[in-house]
């Protein structure tokens, strides 16, 4: 928790409290401040003895070595963060698991295998709008190039590429799973949402993780004057891409989903300029892939309803809608030994009603090694459920809970 | 009409046809292309005779001289633009002058008393959010500080008062109608509407400008994780705004009113973060002021339901509106001997079935100098009735019909 709060000195941003730690954190993908928690994760890490490998993509592997040569078990979670995101969002993954190196090393314990502490570059997709897409390479799900091509959300934008090498993060180790291979990974994790709180739980078990796809809607009318121009004969395209932001928060209503907007931009932007284009992120997420693709396919269709039902309205013109998707994450389920591997951990600590299983509502790239190698996540409690936030916040004992369930985790599986 | 096009080299922008002059013109106020066409603008009154006279807030008075002393009849308009605006709204009615000018230059004519052609700054209201800011100071209906003040809509905002220094236009001259007085002000300008094209007049009188209001409105929610925040705990900005812009549109259409939206920025802007902060501009307008009221007071009490409804509703929990007003514009209906003079003036040339009185959509800077002093306005048709974008066009023809009427108009009243 002491190393929490140090480190947010890279990136404390987005006071909610009276105390020094009650501010959020703003650390973009490889930005400076993502750079300068690089720097010292790569010292903090050989400081105890680790080896430290850099990807193609800039994912830092630190290896602790075992009694055992062979495939390291892995730890891994991100050090970047949202735009106005929260101190342990990622953060509590990867220090939670240097607290776990930190405490073998003082305690003279060498695991049977070595152990791979990961910082997965850009988890967020904040930054690069592509989330979890550096464990996607690795994973070999996404190919390298887009992910270097990526393009940032900046005002003046620059490439993912561009970005790594500036801050020198551009390592010689191959991104991928096959070459340099984990032989599990594990992930502690904030809920990010109330289930855990509502419910009394102190460790949430998780099984899997609901679809996700994320679209970039564009909307296109024809700008004209905000005086002169009668309502019946305007292409607006601020009007008609609020009607279809509506329309798609309600059908995923509808379907017990979810809907988010969460970048929108519009051309040319004078107050007294009807916009002819409009642009915005669409967020849609389900528990079940066929569902999700039921609302999409609903969305789209309505959507194009909208655009066109404007022909002799009083709304006016048609205009064009489109849709390009920009991430898609299928559900997921956990492998089952590692599922029971931080059950196990979890019974030597808490009692079963203490403990639930539960389906994370975000994503993590641990969606992406679970394609690969056996994958589960602990999560702990998030105070009113909110993330992606400044007043993100897990007491200390929660996040010390999540701690000892993640330490028993990793040892129980090395033994095994 | 070679004079517009070749000034539009300070700007031009927006390709949409062919042509080398089939292009729109980007040319904020202030910025380094106003100074260009200002700078050219001097020059080429003073070519003329005129005496330049430039005012606190950087209106140019170019003084053509006649037989007599006394109050000038105004000719006046504007030289900047829309972001992606065209090459006539406004641009138009400045050279216009300017050819009556020549003509009495080049014909040795010299009018009763002075004339002078204006070019009023900031017009638009596209960069500094307030239209007509500049003719208000001079009429003494916006406090001079207030115009200084203004902040400007760029990435990085800057103030009217340090942009006008900066281009070297913050002139000595009082901003104001007593001591920098004209006898009349007299605008020719384009439609920017449908209505001469529909009915196929060619000239239209234009007996006074619908009211308009400017509101700045702001919805707070809170931001929170797209994937695990369920959809009836959200306070989510995006869609209270979306559904605070279908209802706006809705309650203008009503009572046969205007309503647009023309610039939005949310906050914190992650495809994965419900926005917490949405920032948009409303413009509203009505022929009558009670029913503009009417319009304004419905959309905010509507506004504040839909923000309050939330509670307990599947669409989350209540979030604030705040509506802020940035401009305001009465109904104007210009001086009767003006209109007349217009009339008479384009009865010299053109059949009674080839003019008609027209309400303009748009406010223009006739509206404030109709507060102090005689004024009225001659339009000539928009193709399409598109204006404030790159193909905004009215023909040749159009053109010189206006001029035509324009010149006749300044002799007829000048005679007077
Ligand atoms: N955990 C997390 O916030 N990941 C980002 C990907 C997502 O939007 O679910
Ligand atoms: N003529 C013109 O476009 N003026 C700008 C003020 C307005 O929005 O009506």
């Amino acid at each position: 928790l002491a190393t929490i709060h140090e480190t947010a000195k890279w990136g404390a941003k987005g006071v909610w409290g009276t105390r020094e730690t009650e501010t959020g954190v703003c650390r973009l993908a490889l930005s400076d401040l993502d750079k300068q928690v690089r720097d010292w994760f790569v010292k903090e890490t050989k400081s105890l003895g680790c080896e430290v490998k850099i990807d193609q993509v800039g994912n830092i592997f630190a290896i602790f070595p075992g009694k055992n040569q062979g495939k390291p078990t892995g730890i891994g979670s991100h050090l970047d963060t949202q735009p106005n995101g929260g101190r342990y969002d990622g953060i509590l993954g990867v220090l939670s698991g240097l607290e776990v190196l930190r405490t073998f090393k003082e305690n003279n314990y060498v695991p049977n295998y070595p152990i791979a502490l990961v910082n997965w570059t850009n988890e967020e997709g904040a930054r690069f709008p592509k989330s979890m897409v550096a464990s996607g390479v690795w994973a070999k799900q996404i190919p390298l190039q887009e992910c270097l091509n990526l393009k940032s959300l900046d005002k003046v934008p620059v490439s993912f590429g561009a970005e790594l090498k500036r801050i020198g993060y551009d390592g010689q180790t191959k991104a991928s799973y096959l070459e340099n291979p984990l032989a599990a990974h594990f992930e502690i994790h904030i809920e990010q949402g109330p289930i855990l709180e509502n419910e009394g739980k102190k460790i949430g078990v998780v099984t899997g993780v609901q679809a996700f796809e994320w679209n970039l809607v564009t909307v296109k009318g024809r700008s004209s004057h905000a005086g002169t121009t009668p309502m019946n004969t305007r292409s607006d395209a601020i009007l008609t891409a609020s009607r279809v932001i509506v329309m798609a928060v309600e059908t995923a209503l509808k379907h017990q989903g979810l809907a988010t907007v969460g970048t929108l931009q519009l051309e040319p932007g004078s107050v007294n300029v009807i916009p002819n284009i409009v642009k915005f992120s669409l967020d849609v997420r389900h528990v079940e892939d066929e569902i999700l693709a039921t609302i999409m396919a609903e969305i789209k269709q309505k959507a194009e309803q909208i655009a066109q039902e404007n022909v002799d309205s009083p709304h006016g013109k048609p205009l064009s809608i489109d849709f390009e998707n920009i991430t898609s994450s299928k559900a997921i389920k956990f492998n089952n030994t590692n599922i029971k591997t931080v059950k196990d951990a979890a019974s030597q600590i808490f009692k079963q009603d203490e403990i639930r299983e539960i389906t994370s509502g975000a994503g993590h790239d641990s969606c992406f090694t679970s394609t690969r190698v056996p994958t589960s996540m602990i999560f702990i409690p998030s105070k009113n459920g909110i993330s992606h936030s400044p007043e993100e916040y897990s007491s200390p004992e929660e996040v010390e809970n999540g701690f000892q369930v993640l330490l028993r985790t990793i040892v129980l599986f090395d033994e095994m």
